[in-house]
Formats: structure tokens, sequence, C-alpha cells
């Protein structure tokens, strides 16, 4: 997998300067990420360049850049690191704990009365604690991003992003839970023994098939919503940018034939999701025979990647393999969805010159637009459980913020969150009547 | 157990109005607790006066009060509940998530370089996650106050009160959970299974004897600190206040004899405790023989309250028993700290007159004094475990922190836990050496 880091690269400030470090990069084949002045002075500019790199590409392209006349290869920036030194998160009091009365009511003596309040009437809970607002995030580290099974704690960098992402764009208190289990029947234990402690559960970055079983048995078991992001609120993304997709060139995505090329657990959830939005004609390829009798066993039809390139109005890919679709197997006037990041299973540019009525790849379509607001709304609502009403209400209300020309709305906007969370809540509610 | 009750009395503002309702409590046999002015218009004060009532305290008295000429019974105050509404906790991002940079680094993408490092370094997830700031509060819900087995839920209450006085007194994250086992060996091996979520753990409101199973057999296991609050939190706070007590007098703790009134988790921790603070006359007393053994297999001996009076210079009492104690067996000279909450084992006044050199009851001593500071200074040390040595070090730095004429200082002033957590530190570091 690529992973982006960070070049300090000082030039000086004539013309021509940054334009022949960005030619050695082009040269070493690299795509500029992100380009930023970091200070000006005394006529030289220091800029950090983000890159994608993987372990096979070539570090003398330091030397090289080094080597210019107008410009030194500084080393490279730890800003990413700066930015996760001493975590992510933060908690606060709701309230300043500033006086013997405020501590008296909130902790002892006076907290007894809210604890034998909640002893007589547990749903009492809700009001007088967090629990309305708190969501466990939980892994036990084995499909961490792309980078496979790198254990629990490896994994904390991403819970506390998604937590500090909770936080920051629906107010809500998520915690990180690491779990050091493997075996599925293992992990619903532990987490059913300590569900009481969150308003709702979000399953993340757990290897399939066990994330399937994990949270089938979650649901069954406990009175609150449970969700597997890289299932449903990958598919909720996916889903509200298949919506604009579509439309863009005239279609009705219910009346399109859609392949779903790579059938882990994103792309799982991504065709469950597709049938429950009225979706007939679905195909799905995967070099799992498992997981092509998985998707199967939902209503599916299994079949290659070139059957599914030959016959789909649609195609979505979720594998995790660049370059992965040969630009001739496009048909023309397909829409393609590459999704894996970074690098997409084809370049949209080539899709889209091969013949395609549209393409795009994941780097926009940011599962960050789907999970802040599922979980606000179903804590809103109080629902038991998350609902493909709710999900399909999150797509709707994702794929209606979009703005002109493209797929999806910000994520940093939390107005969208507020919209979604408040679609949810409404089909929560629709769901009990 | 007695909880605070809040009644709402508006009195017209004439001298002896509030005087009338006073006396009119006072011949109920209820004391006063707090009382405070909400409001005052027209003539008429709103008051809340807080009392502590249990389920047999006569609720005439409300109608009596409102009989008064110039006082009316306005019902009774929610303040404790409207301070718990919604919750106690409110978690933030470290950093303003305000553009597609930060999002980038503190997210997929950029966090993968995080992921990756620790998995090749776990200790680096020290430095780039919040472990390190990151408490478990952790609960079955077995002995909540002196409420008893309310269950964990019903508990919740007092962790979160616990989670909001770490963050706003040592800047601590800490995170309730609410364990639903009560098996000593199933609670260690979920805690064990969640254990890496966090750089410690906090046990709480666990009964006896299940407490110190759990407690032993996690700090075998685990290589982070991990203390039960009720046991050593408590001593430590308990032991500051005997120094000081006993120095009040004239004495030197360490030359006294002395008798711990009840063996539960905070009798043998204070027990414990005082042993390794060079206590070598203890002897203690419980209706239950196990608990005695507990005690005497730690060094100490056994005996009956009778015996423990006439003998011992000092007397801890931690029974939850209202006026066990008779006054008639103190002995002149005697130190007596009798702490149960809201009703000690005896009137400090009482056991004064009876000939008592000093005498206090519960109220000002307050395991708040201890655990922020004993967890901030074990996580900045990153200590893989409590040592006598750190918990020697809070019960001196507390006691050296009190005010003339107070046994403890003020546990809502930071700098007293900047204080404690600091010589925490310390000595977990010379520990290492």
């Amino acid at each position: 997998m690529k992973i982006p880091e960070i070049l300090m690269v000082e030039t000086v400030h004539q013309p021509g300067s940054l334009a022949r470090v960005l030619q050695v990069i082009a040269e070493a084949g690299l795509i500029i990420d992100h380009l930023n002045a970091v200070r000006r002075e005394r006529g030289r500019t220091l800029w950090e360049i983000t890159l994608e790199m993987d372990e096979a590409t070539d570090r003398s392209l330091y030397q090289r850049i080094d080597d210019l006349p107008n410009a030194r290869f500084m080393g490279k920036s730890d800003r990413v690191f700066e930015r996760h030194r001493g975590g992510k998160l933060r908690f606060s009091a709701s309230m300043a704990i500033n006086t013997q009365q405020v501590l008296r009511d909130i902790y002892t003596p006076g907290v007894a009365r809210v604890c034998l309040a909640i002893r007589d009437d547990p749903s009492l809970a809700r009001e007088y604690t967090s629990l309305d607002r708190t969501v466990a995030v939980v892994t036990n580290g084995t499909a961490v991003l792309g980078l496979g099974n790198i254990g629990a704690l490896a994994g904390l960098p991403v819970m506390e992003g998604k937590a500090a992402l909770f936080a920051a764009l629906a107010g809500l208190n998520a915690v990180p839970i690491l779990l050091e289990e493997t075996d599925p029947a293992r992990c619903v234990e532990v987490i059913c023994s300590i569900a009481a402690s969150f308003g709702a559960i979000q399953l993340e970055d757990i290897a399939a098939p066990a994330c399937f079983d994990i949270e089938a048995a979650l649901r069954e078991r406990l009175d609150k919503p449970v969700l597997h992001d890289d299932q449903h609120g990958t598919a909720v993304v996916v889903l509200a940018a298949l919506m604009n997709a579509t439309a863009r060139v005239g279609r009705d995505l219910s009346a399109c034939s859609i392949g779903q090329v790579g059938l882990g657990a994103a792309g799982i959830g991504i065709a469950r999701l597709l049938g429950r939005a009225g979706v007939t004609h679905l195909r799905g390829s995967d070099l799992n025979p498992l997981a092509v009798q998985r998707f199967e066993s939902m209503g599916g039809r299994g079949g290659s990647l070139q059957e599914l390139m030959q016959e789909c109005d649609v195609i979505v890919a979720t594998t995790g393999v660049r370059a992965l679709i040969d630009p001739r197997w496009v048909r023309p006037g397909q829409v393609i969805l590459a999704l894996s990041n970074p690098d997409a299973e084809i370049d949209p540019v080539q899709a889209l010159e091969a013949g395609a009525a549209f393409a795009a790849d994941g780097k926009g379509i940011n599962n960050v637009l789907g999970f802040p607001g599922l979980f606000k709304g179903a804590l809103q609502a109080r629902a038991a459980k998350f609902t493909d009403a709710m999900l399909l209400a999150a797509a709707h209300s994702i794929a209606a913020q979009a703005t002109p020309g493209e797929l999806v709305p910000d994520p940093l906007d939390p107005r969208v969150h507020a919209a979604v969370a408040e679609a949810v809540r409404l089909a929560a509610l629709a769901d009990e009547d």
C-alpha cells in the first residue's frame, strides 16, 4: 500500500526553481498529492511536497532534487506525526467543577440519587448520563485501512481519528476500544460484556468474513445500534455517489445492471445496500469463492471480472488492487467508480478515454460523510438498531447535498452531518410506527 | 443509606421566617447539609435546603413547613438531576479539523504512516495516541457507593463523575466501562481483552472479596498501572489524614497501635498501606470471619470492636454502620477517624466529649484527593504498575498540602493534584532505578 510522505524542499525564489523540482518528481513517476509553502525568507521558500510512496519507490529521488542548482532537499516533514503527538482526543467535564456544591451534586453524595433513579428505571440512564452521545469504536486490528492485520494497537490512530471526527462533526463521544481477540465468538462475548457502557457500537477494520458474523451476532443480542462501518458506512456513501453519477448521465440507478468488483466487507455492504435501494441486476466478482458464495446467497450472481465489464451498466470496484481493470475492457457508456485508495482499479481519465460515460476514483468518496450523521441520528431517535431505511435515508441526504459538479458534499461541513443525522432520525422514528 | 434531598422553600423576607423553617426541620431530627438562596423578588426568597434523608424519614415535614405562617413548601429541587442531564462528559478533537490537509493527516491516508510506525515499534503508541492520558474506570456495579449491588448501569453516574473529575482536575481522558460480569475470572478476561485501549485501569465499586482477586490478577497480567480505588485510593487519602491527625496530637503515626474497624475493600486497603507506612501494631475487626482471615494473612491481628477500642491509640472506622461505636468505649487520648458517609460510626463531637484527643468524620476526607494525581503521575512516569512507594508518596504530598487546621487540602484546587502527580511520578521513576 502507498502512504503519503512529505518532503521538505527549499527552493531559491526564482522562476523555474519549483518547476524543476516537480519535473524531477515527475520523472520518478510520482504524482504530487499536495504542495504547501511553509515559509519564505531571505529569497528562499520552504515547501512541503506530499507524495504517495511505497517500499518500491526509488529514494534516490531525494539526491536528485538536492543536486538541482536552485533547490535543496531538507529531509522529511514530521507534520503528520506531530499532529498525532499526545493523541487526538480530549475529554472535559460538561460543567465547571469549582464549588463544593457542584462536587457534591455530580459526585458523592448527590450522585447516589441519580444511581437509585436509574436502578429503579434503567431507561433514565439515557437522560442522566452521556449514553445518548457515546459510541464505541471497536476494532481487533485485523484489517486496518489497506494495511492488513497489523493488530489492534497499531490500529489505534485510526480509531482515534474516527473518534476525533465524531466529536468535531457530530458532537459525539466516541471511545476507541481495542479488542485483542480474533475469534468471532470471543469478540462477541467481550463486546456484549461491556456494551452497557455505550449508546451505540461501531465496528471498524475487522477482517471479512469474521466481521459479518460478529456484526450479525451483536445485532441479534444487543438492543442498541451496531454498525460495521467498512460495510454499511462505506455503502451509504457509495450509494450516494452512485445516485449522483447515474443521474449525471441520465440514468435511473435502480434500472441499471451493476457489477460489484471485489466482495470483501465494503463490496458486500455496497451490494447489499444497492439491493435494498431497488437494484435488481447485481453481479459480483471476487477471487475468493467463499466471498462469491456469500454474495450469491444474498441474491446476486457471481461472474468473472471480464463478464461484469462486458455486461454491466455500472461498475463499482473495491478490490484494493491498482490498475486491475484494463481500459480495453471498458464498455462504451459505462459508469465506473474505481474506489480503492490510494490507487484506483482504473484511472478515471483512462476510463473516460476508453468510452466510459462517467468515471471517478475514491479520492473524494470518504466514509467520513456517513458515520457521524448515521450514529447521531440513531442515538437521537434512540433506535434499537440500524435499519435499511436509516441507511437509505442517509444516502439520499448525502446525495442531495452534493454541490453541482460533485458526487458528494464537503465532509468537513458540519451542516452536512446535521442534515444526515436528521434524515436518519426521522427514518428511525418512521420505522417504529 | 441516606441521600441528599433538596427542598424548595419560599419564605417571606422578614426576620424569623427562615429560622422557623429550620426549627421545624430540627424538630424532625434532620441536619441542614446546605442552604442556598436561589432568588429573591417581591419580598419573598426561594431557598434550596439540602437535607440527608432515607426511606424512614417522616415526609409530613413538608406539610409542617407549608403550615408555617411565613413559609411555603414549593416542592423538591431537581438541581442534582439537572446537573446530570445529558451526561457529564464531553469529548473533543485535539485540533480543529477544518481543512483537507488536517483531515488527510489525522485520518486517511496520513494516519497509515502512524499505524505502520506503531506496528514496527509498539512503544510509539504512547507518543502518537492518547494512551498516556487515558484511564478506564471499570465497574461491575456490585458495590456502588454505599448502595450495594445496584448493577453496572446504575453505577454509570458515579463512573462519569469520576471521569469528569479526572478531566477537570488532572486533564486525563477517563472512560467509564460498565462490565456486566460478576465472576472474577470472567471480569479479568474481559478487562484484559480490552486493556490495550487504555494507559491505565481504575477499578471502582467492585464488591469484596472479588475486588481483591480481580485486582491481583490484573496486576499480574498487565504491564500497565491498575488500581482499585476503593482500596488504595481511599487508603492514600486516609493515610494522609491520619498523618496530620496524629501529628496534631503530638504522636508519631508509625509508633501508634491502630485499630481498623471494618475490613471491606477500604479497610483492607487502609490496613495494608498503614503497614507499608511503618505501622507495626495493627488490629482489625469485622463481622465477616473471612475478612478477618484476609487481614491476619497480611500480618494484622483480629479482635473484637471493644478490644480495639480498649487497646488502640488510633481507631479508623469504615463499616458503613451509623453510630456503631458507643462513646463509652472511647479511650482517653484516642485519635478517631469515623469515616463512613453520610453517617459516621461515632459523632466526632461525642468522641471528643468522651475523651478522644482528636476525632473527625469522613465528610472532608474525599478520595477525589487521591485518584487524579495518582493516575496522572503513574502515566507520566509510564509506570508498569502502582507501587507502594507511589501510594506513600501521594499520601505524603496530600498531607503536606493541608492548610493549618485541616486534615487534608481542598480537593478542587488543581495545584494539589499537580503536586500529587509530581510526587507519584518521581516515586515511580525512583522505583525503576
